[in-house]
C-alpha cells in the first residue's frame, strides 16, 4: 500500500508526531498521552499501515471532544496473580491502556514464564504491533488481540477505508450488502447492515475457520475482561456512548522452554524466506518483512506522502483545532 | 461429512475403541496408552472428524513397528515456573504426550490463572479438542497447537484424505501442485512437491493471514519447544525416521478476570446462534455446534458407520495384527 506517489508535500516523521500530538493536546489530552498517541499513529504510517495511522487521528479527536474517551486518566489494575492481570482502561486513550497492560505482562513474563493481560473500559488502540514489539525488544513474544465496532473486523476493514480516501472500488468478496450480496462499492460496504466476511471467505474455503478465530479474539479481548462485545459495541465511528473496547495482551519468555529460540526462529524466517517464489517478481516473504520495506523506503525518502483526501482532513483538523498545520517539503 | 449413508455395519463406540486399543497392544503398546488412544479416535469420529479417527490407526501401527515411535515411554518435565513448563515426549503416543501435558497446563491455570506447556519429541496428537475439552470440563479455556509434517497443514489435509478415501475430486483452491499450478485430483494433491494454500487462499483475499498463522503455530509447537520444524520434519507416512513433533498447550482461569465468563460467552453464542442465516437451510453455527449434533445422530443410531474403504483396511490390519475384527450389525 505504497503512497509516494502522490502530488503531496514530503511529511517527516516527527513534523506527523508533532501535528498529531498538539491536536490531541488541543481537545485536551495531557502533553505524554498525546505523545503516547503521536507515537502510535505515526508507526502506523511509517510500517505502510495508514489507515491505522494519521487516517484515524479525526476519529480520536471526535472521541475526546465528544466525551466518550477521557483523554487524562490512567489505567488501573483490578485483580491479578503472578502470570495475569484483569485491567480497567478507564475509558481512557488506548494507547495509553495498551502501553500499561503490555509493560504489566512483559514484567510477569520476566518472573514466571508468561503473562497475560486483559483490560475493559478501553478506546481503539491502533496497530496491534505497536505493543508486541515491546515484548519482542526485551527478548519476549508478544501478543496483542483487540475487539471493535461490530461493522466491520479490525484486520479487514482499514483495506476498504483506504480504498474509500482513494475513491477506488474494493475486490469482489471482501464484503457483502445487508442483504448478503457480494458488493464492491466501498459506500455500500461501509453502510450500517453490510459486513465483511472472514477469513477464508466462503464456507468451502474454510471461511469458518476465520470465523472461528474472530470468536478467539473476543474471547481474548471482551470475553474475559468484561468489555462490550460482539454487536453490543457502538457502530464504527459513532461517540452517542463510551465505546468500552476490550483487549488482551501475552507476553511469553522463551528462556523457559528449549535454548536457543532465535536462531530456530531465524532459520525457520530465512528457510521460507529463500524458497523458490510462484512468481519470481514477488519475493517469499514472512511475517515483518514487508514493514521493513516501506520503513525503509520512508527513511529514503525522508518522510511520508500522504494520500490528497488525507492532506485535506489535516488541513481542515488544524483550523479547527488551531493547531498549526502539517508542514512538509 | 456425514457418512451415514453407506452399506456398512453400525459399529458401537465401544466396539471401536476395542478395536483399536487391542491393535495397538497387538503391536506393544501398554493397555493404558492403547486405551487412550481408543479415546481419542474414537472421540474424533464420534464428533464427525473421521480424518482423525479410525483413518490415522493404521498410521500409528506403523509409527510403533517400524520403531519411530515408543507406546511405552512416559513423558516428562525437563524446565518448569509457576506457570510454564517444557516437557519431553520422549517419542512417545501422541495422546499420552498430549494428555500429559493439557494436565500440567490445566494444573499450573487454576494455581496462577495460566498454564503454558510445550512439548518435544512426539508424535501426531489427534483432534486438538480431546485436550481442550478437558480444560473446558475444568471451567478454564483450553488451546492446543501442533505442527506436522510439511506436506499439508494439519486443518485442510482432513478433507482431501477422505476424498481420497471416497474416491471424489477436491474443489479448486484447496490445493496446488509442484508448479504452483491448482489441482482437483487428490493424488497430485498428495504428491510430494504439492502443497495446500493457506487459509484466505490468495493474497488479494488475505492468505498471508492464514499463512502468518500458519507461523503461529509453528511458533508455539516446536520454536519454544526445540521440536523439528517446517520444512525439517519428515514427509507425512514416511517412518524412515522419528517425527519429532512439538506441541503447545494453554488453559487458562477466567476466574483471574472479570465475573461472569461462562455468561457472556453463552450470551455471544446464542446472539450469533439466532442471527438470520443467508440460507435459511443453514442456520448459523457456533465453533462445536456441528459437533454437538454430529454426536447426537450417532448416539441415536447407536453407533458408527466408517466407508467402505476404512472397513476394508480395518479388515486388514485385523488379519495383519491377529485382532479380532471390527464387528458391528
Amino acid at each position: 500500500m505504497a503512497q509516494t506517489q502522490h502530488d503531496t508535500p514530503l511529511i517527516p516523521i516527527s513534523e506527523s508526531k508533532r501535528f498529531i500530538s498538539e491536536c490531541l493536546q488541543a481537545v485536551g489530552a495531557p502533553k505524554k498521552h498525546a505523545d503516547d498517541m503521536g507515537d502510535l499513529l505515526v508507526a502506523a504510517d511509517y510500517r505502510g499501515h495508514f489507515s491505522h495511522g494519521m487516517n484515524r487521528l479525526e476519529m480520536y479527536v471526535n472521541d475526546i471532544t465528544s466525551g466518550t474517551c477521557d483523554a487524562k486518566v490512567e489505567p488501573k489494575i483490578l485483580k491479578e496473580t503472578v502470570a495475569t492481570a484483569w485491567v480497567d482502561g478507564q475509558n481512557g486513550l488506548g494507547a495509553v491502556v495498551g502501553n500499561f497492560c503490555i509493560a504489566v505482562a512483559i514484567k510477569k513474563a520476566k518472573e514466571v514464564g508468561i503473562g497475560l493481560v486483559t483490560a475493559k473500559h478501553s478506546n481503539h488502540f491502533g496497530i496491534n504491533s505497536m505493543y508486541t514489539l515491546q515484548a519482542v525488544k526485551q527478548g519476549l513474544l508478544g501478543m496483542a488481540f483487540t475487539n471493535t465496532s461490530p461493522f466491520v473486523t479490525a484486520t479487514r476493514s482499514k483495506k476498504i477505508e483506504i480504498a474509500r480516501r482513494k475513491g477506488v472500488p474494493i475486490p469482489q468478496g471482501w464484503a457483502q450488502d445487508k442483504d448478503g450480496r457480494a458488493t464492491t462499492d466501498t459506500k455500500t460496504a461501509m453502510t450500517q447492515g453490510s459486513c465483511l466476511m472472514p477469513l477464508g471467505g466462503i464456507e468451502l474455503h474454510s471461511g469458518y475457520k476465520g470465523y472461528g478465530l474472530a470468536f478467539l479474539v473476543e474471547i481474548f479481548s471482551a470475553i474475559l475482561s468484561g468489555a462490550t462485545y460482539g454487536p453490543n459495541i457502538r457502530p464504527w465511528m459513532t461517540t452517542d456512548r463510551i465505546a468500552d473496547l476490550g483487549h488482551g495482551f501475552i507476553a511469553i519468555n522463551p528462556q523457559c522452554f528449549a535454548s536457543d529460540f532465535e536462531s530456530r526462529l531465524s532459520d525457520l524466517m530465512n528457510v521460507i524466506r529463500n524458497s523458490e517464489p510462484a512468481d519470481p517478481s514477488k519475493p517469499v516473504l514472512v511475517p515483518g518483512d514487508s514493514e521493513k520495506l516501506h520503513m525503509a523506503a520512508i527513511d529514503k525518502a525522508g518522510g511520508i506522502r500522504y494520500l490528497p483526501n488525507q492532506m485535506e482532513t489535516c488541513k481542515k483538523l488544524s483550523e479547527q483545532l488551531k493547531v498549526k498545520p502539517l508542514t512538509g517539503s
